[in-house]
């Protein structure tokens, strides 16, 4: 595999990500060092950048390009955002750097910060036609998205860090501080009137204050899943977040689950501002991003092929790519995805599912054996842990407990679902038996991975379900154990389920 | 990866393991297929085979050579045992075979099975000197170990079988026929005047009764670890499943936690066999092994070079095959080990703790980052699920919990420990506290992957342990960080620490 270092230094925080990947196949993130900074700290409006902030960025820096270089990195991107963009005194910054570094540091624009930030998220969540803003210290940028391509972004002067400093002044906030920063808000996004939710547009956001929001919100829920990419958060959830810490003084407020100590004094004037965005706009939820710009640098270089740089389907491209990761078996895995959505289309007439469960069930059928790499034993229940803590892009949390479940179904057992009832929906319980019934029916009838089941003919009766197995050689083994293990089909169906062999002349 | 298929036809089971390995350098089970295809069904005093059994053998057997073709298994290793072995009419066998397969299989003799099965338990478990017994259907092996080499092997003519056959007659059983089943166990051992315990001679068991005993056991326990390898077992644990079993009815046995359906009319005759093996002897426990003959099988071809074909180490084998096959870095995973043990040896004034320790941190540094296979965010939590379900040579349960909590706690956080709490010492939390410090310590020296650090030379004062570290170059970030990260080792060790820079001229 390849190996790039992608470097962004902030306003606040430096990060380095390494990433693994082949061309167009598959990607992992392997490293993530992240220094916390502080370059903008002192600056204020003389725009000067101190002498230790920019020797805490340059020793930073010096040190991700050594770690670069023992590490395998065969190429860094390196940007620099607002805080060096808007310096006056950029030269001491370079002088310093280039004493100790050779590293290439572009600095990069609002616009294209905004653009690259879109990247990261539009080939990361199932957006197609919406809005995706990052709220920043200083400001938030929001990017209209239509049929996925960038249409245009803007920035408000509504930071957290900007906002904070100019409003709150109280601890726990006052009436009046609150007030003011609820108008502060308000008067930035009043411009705004092309953002606007209904008919369908989304809204997903990005960025520090968001992720912490989206983590302080599935705490209070006891929410299963430890994930924040991808989650939904309401605006309803939002205004309880906003309440809880307005009447809290900062040590009560470091107390919220989820809020860490470093975050504890803007996260308020986030919350705000976000939710001015949401009112304003009329949005009622935002699907929160995990990625942002330095995957979006990633993903132009990685999909530098494609214009405009994103995954055409970015689903199927995240299986394929876990696939890989986990040295999956292609033929045998084609041959189970095959003969499952075969069983999937003639047994139509009994689930009644459409092209959402059939996508599900072909994705489950490619991954449903990764887990082999931790361990054999119990590997259907490693390939679900796989699938709860992969990056998986374009998936809701639903879907993810989904594929999870059907992978741990597809030898034996059934997962327990209970513990994910906030996630999903009433009918998901049947939903995923009788697709997993499919898939673990399809895993037998190729347990000898010789691909020795050329097709599968469903005749669907009054009480039972037949399944004639049209062969290219013995299948002896294989028709016994795919009738063995029918009990969750018939439990699934509610029919008999025969299971008869018909060799190929 | 090379592969390689191990076939193993027994009286009742036919089994297939596909082994991956690099040789001598590490392996992964890849696959196992297991047909139930009661191959001595009806055999009886004739010791004549039946058709029916035989053509279910071989169609699991031509099954498995097209599993072997179709997944690019280079090389396959079959064996026949007691029921082949010993049937009058072996030669219907071999032409219904050969009619299908051209499988070169192996009878072996009860010396030869029970060699192998002594070759897969002493690779796979921490035993120099003791016993290895094997409960079969028909027979028990017992195997002498002295310096971990084979000193003599014995076929007793008590098998769970056969047992259940001759002396349960009752359900639940009468007193009068478990006397009988005692005293025919009793009289099988008897003359075995050579198999004793004391001195620190250790009792390994291998096969299906001892695996379903141990996890009868480990359920009614709540045993916190899925696991029966390397369980320890109890005698007196063996006689309350006796009684528990004696007092239940076939139904009632059935509801027992643990114990499958198919072992549920013969696992109470193989306990009493155990138990008496183990008042002849004087055992007090046995050390329960998941490996047997085909592991066996697969040491001898993996190990082709050694004489006798086992791992010198094999718990520093097992850690580096796990490294291997999750990708680690070894330069990296290196200084961690060399700065973390050097630390361990400078402390240990304070910490008094010993090669055990030591060793274990070792390990711990070696593969404390593996889990970013898995996903880079949370990567000690994904290194401590992978410790929990890798095939680990030679370690105690409690070592692997030791282990994983290590990795767990490499980058921040604390492994929690309560749900261990039977399998660990008192004193493992501080244990674990003290060792996991000082692999933080290390891993945030080694922050930039770049091996900066030279050495660390540690300087103990009353209330503050100073760390001088010498460093070939710039080395600020990694300080700044290792300071940032001592907040556990200055609770482990109840003093301040002040990490110093000392770069080398």
């Amino acid at each position: 595999m390849h190996k790039i270092g992608i470097i962004d230094l902030g306003s606040n925080t430096t990060r380095l990500i390494v990433m693994a990947y082949e061309y167009g196949r598959c990607f992992q993130l392997k490293d993530e060092v992240s220094e916390v900074v502080r370059l903008a700290e002192g600056v204020g409006d003389s725009r000067t950048l101190r002498a230790d902030p920019i020797r805490r960025a340059v020793e930073a820096l010096s040190m991700f390009e050594r770690f670069c270089k023992n590490t395998g990195v065969e190429q860094i991107i390196a940007v620099g955002t607002s805080a060096i963009r808007e310096a006056k005194n950029q030269e001491e910054f370079w002088s310093a750097l280039r004493r100790v570094s050779t590293l290439d540091l572009q600095i990069i624009s609002a616009e294209e910060e905004a653009r690259l930030g879109y990247l990261g998220t539009i080939n990361a969540l199932a957006i197609r036609d919406g809005f995706v803003f990052d709220t920043g210290g200083g400001s938030t940028q929001v990017c209209a998205v239509r049929d996925r391509r960038l249409l245009r972004s803007f920035s408000v002067q509504a930071g957290v860090l900007r906002f904070t400093e100019r409003y709150v002044k109280s601890d726990p906030i006052n009436k009046n501080d609150l007030r003011r920063l609820r108008e502060g808000a308000q008067q930035a996004f009043a411009h705004l009137d092309w953002v606007r939710g209904g008919n369908g547009l989304q809204l997903a956001g990005m960025g520090g204050t968001v992720r912490t929001l989206a983590r302080m919100d599935q705490k209070q829920r006891d929410y299963p899943l430890d994930r924040i990419h991808g989650y939904v958060l309401t605006r309803n959830a939002l205004n309880t977040l906003i309440e809880q810490m307005a009447l809290r003084n900062r040590r009560e407020r470091e107390a919220l689950p989820g809020l860490k100590a470093d975050r504890a004094d803007v996260t308020l004037a986030g919350a705000v501002i976000i939710d001015q965005l949401m009112e304003q706009g009329n949005f009622h939820e935002i699907l929160v991003s995990g990625q942002g710009v330095r995957e979006g640098i990633f993903y132009q270089h990685f999909l530098a092929a494609h214009d405009p740089p994103y995954l055409e389907n970015q689903r199927a491209f995240s299986i394929h790519s876990l696939a890989c990761l986990h040295d999956y078996e292609p033929v045998h895995c084609a041959k189970v995805a095959e003969i499952s959505l075969s069983l999937f289309d003639q047994l139509a007439p009994l689930h009644l599912y459409g092209a959402w469960e059939r996508e599900l069930l072909g994705y489950a059928a490619k991954i449903h054996d990764i887990g082999v790499q931790v361990g054999y034993y119990d590997h259907h229940k490693h390939s679900a842990y796989l699938v709860f803590n992969a990056t998986l892009l374009g998936f809701s949390h639903r879907e993810i407990v989904i594929l999870a479940s059907l992978v741990r179904n597809h030898r034996k057992g059934q997962a327990d679902l209970d513990e994910y009832a906030q996630i999903l929906a009433s009918d998901d319980e049947i939903r995923i038996a009788r697709l997993s019934a499919l898939l673990r029916l399809a895993e037998y009838l190729e347990r000898s991975k010789s691909q020795v089941v050329r097709s599968v003919e469903v005749r669907i009766q009054a009480d039972t379900i037949q399944i004639v197995v049209h062969t290219t050689g013995d299948a002896t083994v294989e028709i016994w154990d795919a009738t063995r293990r029918a009990g969750l089909m018939k439990k699934a169906f509610g029919r008999n389920i025969e299971i008869i062999a018909a060799p190929m002349l």
